[in-house]
């Protein structure tokens, strides 16, 4: 008996490879294969169930998490599993715990901040979990303006000790994973202290609860902040609060790599440069771009399968209904989409890349290319991020009805991601320091100064200012160098308006202010410039495998071209392109989603997802959703008593009064 | 001692007479008055009490929702408030419930298709509710497309009865609110089928529950289809399935105002006219576009004051930090939203009058203005649902992290909100049936026929074609006639522009579908018009209170002028302004952003909410925020105990376990 698959036939119709489009996705065959073999470890795995999630209470979620995370734990030793492979099986677990900020933040941080001996007196015990450790940054009352936290760290020469302080109710900690109920360490961000001097914000290794039965430590008063987005979600975290009342710590629990306090309370900043700070943020960033990949990379291959199983109007002649993958309006929604997975896949590619070479030139002394790295990764941070919250939604409302169904996993797949747009630096944030850097690198283009890495093309200043499209045709839009050229001439022209108006102004820091939305989309143009250029490099590159790479080259063309027309005002008001120009990169738009159509359900198979990590009835790899959804319903637990609870107390009541008062 | 508020300044600020606001808002002063008492009515009364919704089982919000149901029932009984006054305290208790299909949608179907011995017989029972309702349409397989339906309906002759019948798992009804355990009845859509001859899909009143017991009736099989997006939310609603097995039911339930079936089983219509149907359309949509105000003033004025309250960088001299809602980045996202609602609550309003006028003709058989009617409505149902969804998570991140936890209200207010754009017809489709509409009217322009209501400016087509923007200066952007004529210019162009794309299809319906997307576009710009336009001629009445009319001037003004930026492709490329005016108009939105800010809390104010109805704890009216966030999270379940449930077996076993083989 053959197995089931709805989707057979469109299996079918794939005109590439699917298996070598596996290996593009995952960036190499080495990666694939871990990928797969971890990905169906936990699909495998009784422990890692998660259908029910969102149903459960807040306390059954958390401890079902402590659950998860225990047997994860217990798999990576038992398998001895490298730290990549264990990075990856917790990524497939996908359920937000503590241990994402143990190895994702507070093990960074000690490895990044801390001296030689405060790694050999800390890293062993972290990489064993005899300590586990959050990241508590944040405050009540300060994000992202991190010079602005309010607790403090004062030094006391008499007993060699740090006393940590909540001066303020605003600067209590707030938000970090895994500080609500669990962690037993910190690294504690505190404005230190000596004598009456502050030299600002500096890390401090913190112990918060007793190692033997978990109770916090006097002076410290720790908990978790209560419910957030969603059901399930990031409710299985437990970000935190934490107040801190004269606690005190040794001198040597300072994270002392940068700035030194001596046992005499002098303030000294050692000659590491301070630049290495960017370069944990380059990697931080860029692994985020890669996650937003996914992340849409999945919300697309659950709509993208569901619009094939669902059909709606356009019956002939008593035949099947249309599906509604082959509507045009489906199509200009969810391919654009489509498009932008792989083309953040590539651009995250890159980043890994970017951050390889930042490293050996830090490690050469070399700075010169940190600065624009920074900008760029801050940019391609803030962009991808936005850009896949919002599509994960876009993909829940392609789903009609049955996409606000808990068990199509959009919900919860838009409520755990969307914190991504706010941590490691507030999106809009990031797009001013992209502005800023943009402003002045136009400001340097006189100055002989060449612009470096992703901002090269700002050299050609003289061409981009006179070039003129030279699309006649539709076809003509498939043309790499065009696009390319459109899309530097648009992001080059409206960093030099920009700079016109700002000039205006006679304060600079003003104009910067008064002028921020339009700087906004100057720096959104630059870094959609990046992707669109990236791709296009990608694509030079030797891609084997039948028909894969055209597939990629009709993926780039239809990114490229969908974000020409969503801007079509920047394009045109820029004068780049003329409004007939616009009008045939639409009109090559649409032919190109006929050739993505037939390629579709399997361009999303390519992203390899077992059915349990999509857990998603509308995503299922077999497409049997409307079986599924009519078994799943049955499992709420409002249909486990046919008459519900408080049908006596609250429902008969009504149906049995007699009413002779009422108005109505 | 003055009452504790944050925002006692910033209310000082305001330019104009905030009593005299809310009764605009309101619409009147007798509806501000009512919904006044009502909203209080509801925030003093502890069985109200909504604060931990989103921490309950979905048992336990069930119940807790019965139970709230019961008591607005006793209190409408007790007060003997009128149906308007009901239906109000019904949406101050701000929980989604079953009584809102018995009263919204199975007494309105009744009523509307119901003959008059059937009103005698079963609208008391209903308006008593000694019998529940609820309104049987979508299934698992068909949402939008109602003709699809496949549940039957099959006349018995030899006992005057139907048979109703699910003849496939796609049949079975899915969705309905109410239906899953609450309802004892249900108008339910089925196809008529009399001997061989299917007639369609026609209403039937059919009882689901003994009312005895509450236990489903033979042959129905019904329950809930499980959890949908987010924490409380929509889960407080028992949407159904449901599905029959030959259930019989006597013939007089078939709902037969404009078809019947006789005795002898011959299928026969009355004269009454079809189009009657459209004004029941008319009357839901235009009660949704007044929602969709409400909800997005709530987002609003959560965000506003907030952003008041939260201050981030930008300190001076050790002064306090900049609010943020000081920022034009904050400003540019913030107030087009703000101006938004007043836009939405207007055109509301507007849409009320049309119904009255719909229904008044309809009286006196006069259909002419109907389609126009029905396709405006639907267009506006669509644009003001859609772009308050997106609003609602817009001021959520507006919000920063804070925006995040479940006690900001957003997330609640979103999850509940999104449903609105695919109910009462999914926003795609509503937008398609305008698009169809607007080809129509343009096709007849030659044939002397005159558009009408909100497609009369089509009509001065020439006009249209040739007119260029005046606009010289930023300030000229100002005069309502300049902003009137480019949105008209624009929307007629699009449409213009479609229709001569479709032209070249030689099948009409081909070129349809392959253009939708460009149609699409052309709609939207048509219902932005509608707005704008009804929003000026608002401006046109007599507003009286101090400063009243200017502030809404102000708004009307960065309403268009938001637009205009946000779709300048669409401008530009028809050439209806020229790139340098559409600068002008973004210089213009610049200032006129600084003159809402003065007045964006008391403009928010406007609205009326009370704390309670808000439910979030960042907009609450005296801006208390960070101590309320303080106090709300030892709330949370977790923190009932200082150590977690689950720690000893799942935290201490890790951190005291002795590893030796890990490769880490």
């Amino acid at each position: 008996m053959e197995a089931l698959d709805y989707h057979a036939e469109e299996r079918r119709k794939a005109e590439f490879d699917l298996e070598e489009m596996k290996i593009v996705w995952a960036g190499s065959r080495q990666n694939y294969e871990i990928s797969d073999r971890m990905a169906r470890l936990v699909a495998s795995d009784p422990v890692f169930r998660k259908d029910n999630r969102t149903m459960l209470s807040r306390k059954d979620l958390f401890k079902d998490t402590l659950r998860k995370a225990a047997h994860a734990w217990k798999r990576i030793i038992e398998l001895r599993l490298s730290e990549e492979e264990a990075h990856m099986l917790r990524s497939y677990v996908d359920q937000p715990a503590f241990t994402d900020l143990h190895w994702g933040m507070f093990i960074p941080a000690i490895k990044g901040q801390g001296t030689e001996e405060q790694h050999e007196k800390w890293l062993p015990m972290a990489y064993k979990m005899q300590i586990i450790g959050c990241y508590a940054q944040t405050e009540l009352g300060h994000g992202s303006n991190v010079q602005g936290l309010e607790t403090t760290a004062t030094f006391d020469s008499q007993t060699d000790e740090f006393v940590i302080h909540s001066p303020t109710l605003t600067s209590s900690k707030w938000w970090p994973g895994g500080l609500g109920k669990v962690s037993t360490h910190a690294v504690v961000y505190a404005r230190l202290i000596t004598g009456v001097q502050d030299h600002g914000v500096h890390g401090f290794i913190v112990q918060l609860r007793s190692l033997d039965d978990h109770s916090p430590l006097p002076g410290i008063t720790v908990g978790d902040i209560g419910m957030k987005f969603g059901s399930g979600a990031y409710n299985s975290m437990d970000n935190g609060l934490l107040r801190f009342d004269h606690v005190r710590i040794p001198r040597n629990q300072m994270l002392m790599r940068v700035s030194q306090v001596t046992r005499e309370g002098k303030f000294v900043q050692s000659d590491v440069p301070r630049q290495l700070v960017y370069g944990t943020m380059v990697y931080v960033r860029q692994t985020i771009v890669s996650d937003a990949s996914c992340a849409l990379a999945r919300a697309v291959c659950i709509a993208t399968r569901y619009s094939a199983v669902r059909r709606q109007f356009g019956s002939q002649n008593g035949g099947p209904e249309t599906q509604v993958i082959d509507y045009k309006t489906q199509q200009s929604r969810l391919f654009p989409l489509l498009a932008s997975a792989y083309a953040f896949r590539f651009v995250g590619e890159w980043l890994k890349w970017l951050y390889a070479d930042v490293t050996q030139r830090l490690q050469a002394n070399d700075f010169s290319t940190l600065p624009e790295a920074h900008a760029c990764t801050a940019g391609l941070k803030s962009m991808t991020t936005s850009v896949t919250a919002d599509a994960i939604e876009e993909c829940r409302k392609l789903c009609g009805g049955h996409g606000y169904l808990s068990n199509s996993g959009l919900p919860e797949l838009f409520a755990v991601y969307i914190p991504t747009c706010t941590y490691e630096g507030d999106n809009v944030v990031l797009l001013l320091q992209v502005a800023r850097f943009l402003m002045k690198t136009v400001s340097q283009l006189g100055s002989g100064k060449k612009p470096v890495g992703t901002t090269a093309y700002m050299g050609r200043a003289e061409h981009l200012m006179q070039c003129r499209c030279e699309v006649e045709r539709a076809e003509d839009w498939l043309k790499p160098s065009v696009i390319l050229e459109a899309f530097e001439a648009r992001a080059f022209r409206m960093s030099i308006a920009c700079a016109k108006n700002l000039s205006k102004f006679s304060n600079p820091e003003d104009g910067f202010s008064e002028l921020s939305p339009d700087l906004l989309e100057a720096a959104i143009a630059h870094c959609q410039l990046i992707v669109v250029s990236k791709y296009i490099e990608k694509l030079q590159q030797d891609i084997p495998g039948k028909g894969v790479k055209r597939q990629l080259e009709i993926l780039c063309n239809v990114y490229a071209l969908h974000l020409l027309h969503k801007h079509l005002g920047d394009f045109v008001t820029t004068s780049c392109i003329t409004p007939k120009q616009g009008a045939l990169a639409n009109e090559q738009l649409r032919l190109l989603y006929s050739q993505v159509r037939p390629n579709a359900i399997t361009l999303v198979d390519a992203f390899n997802y077992t059915d349990h990590y999509l857990g998603s009835v509308l995503g299922c790899y077999n497409g049997n959703v409307y079986q599924r959804l009519y078994e799943e319903a049955w499992k709420d637990p409002l249909n486990d008593t046919v008459v519900p609870d408080g049908y006596l107390e609250y429902v008969r009541p009504i149906l049995k009064q007699h009413i002779r008062t009422a108005r109505l």
